[in-house]
Parts: structure tokens; C-alpha cells; sequence
């Protein structure tokens, strides 16, 4: 269904025209998130400027039973704001303001269009940064709705653990600000953590308080090759369990080793299974005591390569690269798409589950490139096809199945930080029983309807 | 309204006898909890023993509109347990089994009355802990549907944070299991975070899966003097600044620094505001390094004293006499009952807030005792009174009311970890605002015949 022309009149009326558009290019850019899964084009992108604008937009959406989608910078990896109903998207980009940053208190308020990155570079002259690093070129409003985490989240928590307070418009245009500025509160229901995580599909989230940590004034990084990937994997498991505290703590198959080889020129890493393992602390002294401690734990577990001391300018080569590698693998794979694995385990359940998921791929002769947070549980398995190639495609569907519910039977969840969008609704059952219910109804409360991003999640 | 003797015969129907009382004591024994709000006899009083047991009950209750309130181990502070309209309360004491350790996985599953400090004592034997600490004698389940967090939530959270699953009877008696094993999950909507805290208006937990910390090797503790409370509170301010991880980084104010000195006999403080520092670590070394930078910023605000390399017996010690302070100042007031305080602030707002606090102790003639958990921004100021002396009574609200209000206008909480109980409800309106309209719908979207725990939170 088109969007009437009167539709588009009133939200004329509450937004400058100058950032209304239903031109084919806006709507082909907003139709689409990084994944594979089929583009739907919007009727119409409005970019607001503020938490009033959205909330207008909203109001005129609500009134007229018309799909709204937020979105951040489309990098998600599950469909995740791709406008299956099509209707508005609301592009929060503009809204890329630093608010305020509290150094005193280790807090900044952030318009929700604002990029991590470019967050970080300007917390960097307070020294403090926002921990959690998807790689991709994430917004802070896209982060929350997704609960973002990353390489950091291992130590410092994912995105949802540094929420202060929110800012939020409801379906019905209505503004709310849960959330409070104390570290510490036991006050009313957590209305932050229900909407972090919940993917626009019950507010939209305009702004943004966040909690923010020291960066650490000293780092230690080791690089450790192992025979296979189940020592590896094992050495991790051991090192959380240790009581150690590594801020990173990072797992590379084979396949996703040689491409860091192939397409690097600073590395040329074994040709085995890497972990990449990081420390931060306020002094060298204790890191070099923890670190001889793993470095201990790996040469049990039969570690063929270890190095330590590795300096700054090596260390951010190193994890550009770790960043780098969903880019390699595009690379090495032309005219092809990745079909994403995001599942989580319980930390003594990764050995099983990264031999289950290569083992797998052997089987069905595909190539799956191992990787991931392997600390916190969570890997990764892009695996590269032809989604309009319906039999070859089906066969990765089939291992996507497969993996999502072996990870479930060991305890797990179908995603560990890319969210449900379309990509991971059919294990929502499977995983939450009938906990499913409850979040439905959830749902209906504040959406009744059902106008927020509809077709995601459930 | 008493129980109809119909009702109480299907009771007996699906629990034994046995562990169902309308005996005067033990509705006595469940009429209040520690704080001084007046006490409310329940009907009966059931114990029962598992989850099924739990969701019988309830589904009776609820076909029959009757009340039912959950009761963990009655050292609640806010009246959160008291049942203010009667009917069934559902005591989880006799559910204290530890369904399992998973110490691979740093996790344990326990029945809800399980006494934390019973848990941490099995856990010691795998080397692992739970760190939240209220001090009392609280449950698991009384934790959980509190927040409840303590001297180390600074380092490893509230107990919000160290929730994997949990098992939820709701209001119809259905029984959801929310949650994963996983560190990490961004898959659907997180319910157990909204059951946290809710103070069992949303349902009944009956069983928990918690994250465990492994118990640190090393220790370092020290105790600091201070000119005047400006003082100390600035330097705890900064410590957190600093990027430095304390575990625990408590405060004292001068009076209770009398009560420790009086009725301990390990300890003669010098009578001036006091704070414990605690640091948790893999080695000594590290930690003495972080141990200097805080005696530097300490002296650099004047400390007084500063007393470091205290051993593992005399930190038992300190530690206790911390815990003790709630009953010294009981001690010191027989007859009288305290009218707690529980507010939190931004950490940079923390010397504004005691400052206050000691401020209006002093200028309406009472006795206050400031304390708290200072490093997370939470003051506590218990002030003795009778609350059936009406005047007298009225100007411990009066100031109670100046505080949390004070707090509120600095960006802070109600209530930083006792809960809201039928203390803190006036003042879910000023902190919450457009939220609370939220909460409510949410409230009667999970107890729509309002049954649990009705008359608290809202």
C-alpha cells in the first residue's frame, strides 16, 4: 500500500521537506541492512532532529495505522530495520548530537544517531571511552535496540549494562525517560533493559545516557596458536574460569587465519586456530603476572606459538585485522553473500560447539569461517552463498538450523549480539517456550497497533 | 476479610498439611519485616516446597481473588513483604536446596529461599562466589525481587546483573522460565531483568540461575581517616574517577565511627569520618601499585590516617563491624526504631548529598547515621525515632522526604537498593514520571486481578 498524499502532507508539516524523502535512491538505501535477506522498500524516510520531531511523526503514523521503522546506520547483520510493511523509517543519523559529557560522573548523553566511533574519539580527550565495539560503524541508537556488545563486553558488559537512562517515543508519539543517573538503583520496574535489546519494536529510542569506564592506562595483547580449534577453545574456557579478567579474548579458526595472512600485509600467523588474548589494567606489573599465568594455561593445552609484547601501533593492526576479517571474507567470496551465525553457549559448552559447527561444514562440504567472542561464548560462522540459489542456499539454511538449535540444547541463544530481525525469529519458540507469550503480550501493551517495525522478532 | 474455610481446604488439598499455618504466631512471624512500617496479619501462611507447589497455590488464590504475597526471609527495610491486604502469604524458606553447581560454566541453580550466605559458603569449596551482599540474612529469591546489591556491587554489580534464568510462577499459576545460560544474548525481550526487582508484583520466583565470580587469590585493604566528610566523599569521588576498580569502598561518618569504636573490641578509630577501601586481584603486586595510587589521593584531600596490609583476620573483622552497624545503632537507641534512607546520586554529586544529609541531621536536632556503599553513590542515613510518636515521627519524614528529594533533583534514585516497598512509593511519581504510567500498565498486564503483593511499588 502507498502512502496517501495526505499522509505525507501532515508529516510535511511537522518536519522541514528538506529531510522528507521518497525518492527511489533514499528508499533503495533504507530498503536494506547488511545481511542477506530481502530488501523491502519504504514508502517514505523522514530524518528528524529531535525527540519532539519523532514523536510528531510517530503521532501522525499512529493515527493513521502506518508502518515505523527506526533506523540507525543499517549495519545490522539479521534484517533487522529493513521495512518489511514498508510505511516510514525514521533515519536517526541527523540526530548525531553529543549532548553533554559528565567526566565527573563517567557519563555522556547522546542523541541516538551518534556513531561509537566517532563517541569514543571525542570521549578519548577525557579519557574515557564507551567499551562495547561491534566493529561496524554502528550508531548508539542501534546498539541499545540491539544490545550491541563485541570484543570488550567479555569484561566491561554489553551495551545494555551501560545504559543510565533513555530517552523514548511510545507508539502512540507519548515521551518517556526511564532510567535514573545512579550507578545503583532498586527503584520501580527496568524499563532501560526492556527496551534495550528490543529492536524499535516497542519505542524508539532518541537519546541516550550512558555509562562510560577509564581507559586503562595500560594494555598487554598475546597472540597464541594452538593445533586445533578444541585446545584452543578449551584454553579459553579454562581462563574464564581461572578468575582472570582479560578484556578480549578472541577465537579465529583456521580459515579465518589464513585470510588475516592473505589479505594483511603486517601478519603471517601459523596456519592453525589463534586466540587473541588482551589485558587492562592501571599497571604493567599485575598485567605481566596475569599474563604469564595464560601463558602457562596455553602451554598445557599444547599452544604451539605464543607472543606477548606486542606494542601499540602492533596491537591496533591487530585488531583492525580481527575487524576486518567480515570484510575479507566478503572479499574472498565475490558476488556472494554471508548467511551470519550468532549463537552463544555457556563458556565450558564453546569447545563442543565450535567442533559441532566445523565438523559440520566439513560434512556439507561448505566453508564456514570459525570466529568469535569466544570468552563470552559467543561465535560466529558466516558462510558464504547465492541466497537466489535456492538448493545451495537451502544447505546453509539447514546448518544455520542445525547450529542455532544445538547451541539451545547446550543452553544457549540463537544470538548473542546481532539481534532476532527476521533472521533468528523462527528459534524464538524454540529458545523462550513459553516465555514467548509474555513478551508478545509485552508487545501488544505497548504497540497495540502494531505499527513499531512490524514483522521483526516475533 | 478472613480466609474462607473453602479456600483453605483446597489448599490443604495441594500442599501437605503440614506446611500450611493460621496459627497467631506464625502470621505474627509474617506480619512485618525490619523496617518500622506497621505490621499487617496475612491469612495463612504456606511453605511450600517446589515450583509446581508454588503455581497450585497461586492458581487457587487467583480464581479466588485472594492476595499472595512472597516472603524470602523478612530482613526486607521498606516493608516490601508486609501483606497490607492479607491473604495467603507463600514463606520460600523451606525451598533452600542447590539444584546444582556448574562450576565449569561459573553458574549455580538454586531454589529461591536459599540463604546467600549459605551459598557463598557451599560455593567456597569450588573456589567461587556470589558476590552481591546485603549483610542480613537474605535469600536468594529476597535478592533477586530486590535488586539487592551491597558492598561490592562496585566491582561486580547488583544482582540484577548476575542473572542467567530464572523460574517465574505467574499470576494464573503458569510457570515461564525466562533467560539463557550464556554470558551474552540479544534475543528477545529480556525478562528477567524486569522481574528483577519487582518485588514480587509480577510473579513469584521460585528458582534461580546465577553468574558466579571465581573468589579472588589476593586481597589489599585499607582504612582512611578524613578531616571532615567533604573530604572523604571527594576522594571516594575521585577514586572512582581514576579509573581504579575497588571491590568494596565504603563510608562512615563520624558517628558511626563512635558506634564501631564502642562496641567493638578490635577497633579505636580516631573520631573523625572514615572510609574502607578494598581491592580484589590475581597478585599482590598489582594491587600494592593500586593501593599507592589511592593513598596519593587520599593525602593529597587531607587524610588523616591511612592504614594499609591489614591480614585476612582483622578485614573479617572490619567487615563485620561494617555489617554490625545496623544493630549497634539499635543498640544504641533501645526502644526506638530507625526510619532508613537509601538514596543514591551521580558519583560526583556524592559530597553534595552527605554534606546535606549531615546538614539537615544537624539543623532538626536528630541523630543520623551516614553511611553507605559511597564508591557506588549510595547513602544510607538511618535516624532513630518512635513512629507512634506522631511529632517526633513526622520530622524523620520531613527530613526522609528533604533527602530523597535532594537526591532526586541531583540526576539520583529513591532508593539504591532496599527497593520501594510501601516506603518509597510516595516517590515514584518525582522520580518517574511519564515512566510510572508505564510501569503500572505493565503491573496490570502480568496481575491484571492484582493479587501479588498488592499495595506495594505503585
Amino acid at each position: 500500500m502507498a502512502l496517501p498524499d495526505s499522509i505525507l502532507r501532515r508529516l510535511e508539516e511537522v518536519v522541514d521537506p528538506d529531510r522528507i524523502s521518497t525518492g527511489e535512491s533514499n528508499l533503495s538505501l533504507h530498503a536494506k541492512d547488511e545481511s542477506f535477506h530481502e530488501p523491502h522498500l519504504p514508502d517514505v524516510v523522514i530524518w528528524p532532529k529531535d525527540t519532539e520531531e519523532v514523536s510528531r511523526i510517530v503521532r501522525i503514523c499512529h493515527d493513521a495505522n502506518i508502518p515505523v521503522t527506526p533506523w540507525g546506520a543499517g549495519t545490522s547483520l539479521e534484517g533487522n530495520p529493513i521495512p518489511v510493511r514498508g510505511g516510514v523509517v525514521i533515519d536517526l543519523q541527523q540526530m548525531n548530537e553529543i549532548l553533554g559529557i559528565r567526566e565527573d560522573d563517567l557519563q555522556v548523553d547522546v542523541q541516538a544517531g551518534v556513531v561509537f566511533k566517532d563517541l569514543n574519539k571525542k570521549l578519548a580527550r577525557y579519557g574515557l571511552f564507551f567499551p562495547p565495539d561491534p566493529g561496524a560503524s554502528a550508531t548508539i541508537g542501534g546498539m541499545v535496540a540491539n544490545n550491541a556488545s563485541g570484543i570488550r563486553a567479555i569484561k566491561y558488559g554489553a551495551t545494555k549494562d551501560l545504559i543510565q537512562k533513555l530517552t523514548v517515543v511510545l507508539a502512540d508519539g507519548e515521551i518517556i525517560r526511564p532510567g535514573t543517573l545512579a550507578f545503583k538503583t532498586s527503584s520501580g520496574l527496568d524499563l532501560c533493559r526492556l527496551f534495550a535489546g528490543s529492536e524499535g519494536i516497542l519505542g524508539i529510542i532518541t537519546e541516550i545516557t550512558l555509562r562510560l569506564v577509564g581507559i586503562p592506562p595500560e594494555f598487554l595483547s598475546a597472540t597464541v596458536s594452538f593445533p586445533d580449534a578444541e585446545s584452543a577453545t578449551q584454553t579459553i574456557s579454562q581462563i574464564i574460569r581461572s578468575g582472570l579478567s582479560p578484556a578480549a579474548l578472541e577465537f579465529l579458526g583456521i580459515n579465518c587465519v589464513r585470510l588475516v595472512n592473505k589479505y594483511t600485509e603486517e601478519f603471517d600467523f601459523p596456519e592453525s586456530p589463534l586466540v587473541f588474548i588482551e589485558f587492562h589494567g592501571t599497571n604493567k606489573e599485575g598485567l605481566a603476572i596475569d599474563l604469564d599465568l595464560v601463558r602457562g594455561l596455553c602451554e598445557d593445552n599444547g599452544a604451539t606459538h605464543f607472543q606477548a609484547g606486542i606494542g601499540r601501533q602492533a596491537r591496533a593492526k591487530l585488531w583492525q585485522a580481527r575487524y576486518d576479517l567480515h570484510d575479507f571474507i566478503l572479499r574472498e567470496h565475490p558476488g556472494l553473500e554471508p548467511m551470519a551465525i550468532d549463537t552463544a553457549v555457556p563458556i565450558s559448552k564453546l569447545p563442543a560447539l565450535v567442533t559441532y559447527a566445523e565438523r559440520i561444514a566439513l560434512e556439507s562440504d561448505i566453508i564456514g569461517y570459525v570466529f568469535g567472542h569466544a570468552g563470552s561464548g559467543n561465535i560466529h560462522m558466516p558462510m558464504m552463498g547465492n541466497p537466489r540459489d535456492k538448493t545451495s542456499w537451502d544447505v546453509l539454511e539447514d546448518i544455520n538450523h542445525r547450529l542455532v538449535e544445538y547451541a539451545i540444547s547446550l543452553g544457549g541463544t540463537a544470538t548473542g549480539e546481532h539481534g532476532v530481525g527476521i533472521g533468528k525469529m523462527q528459534f524464538m519458540e524454540m529458545e523462550h517456550g513459553t516465555s514467548l507469550k509474555i513478551m508478545r503480550q509485552i508487545k501488544h501493551l505497548f504497540d497495540p497497533k502494531g505499527i513499531l517495525n512490524p514483522g521483526k522478532m516475533f
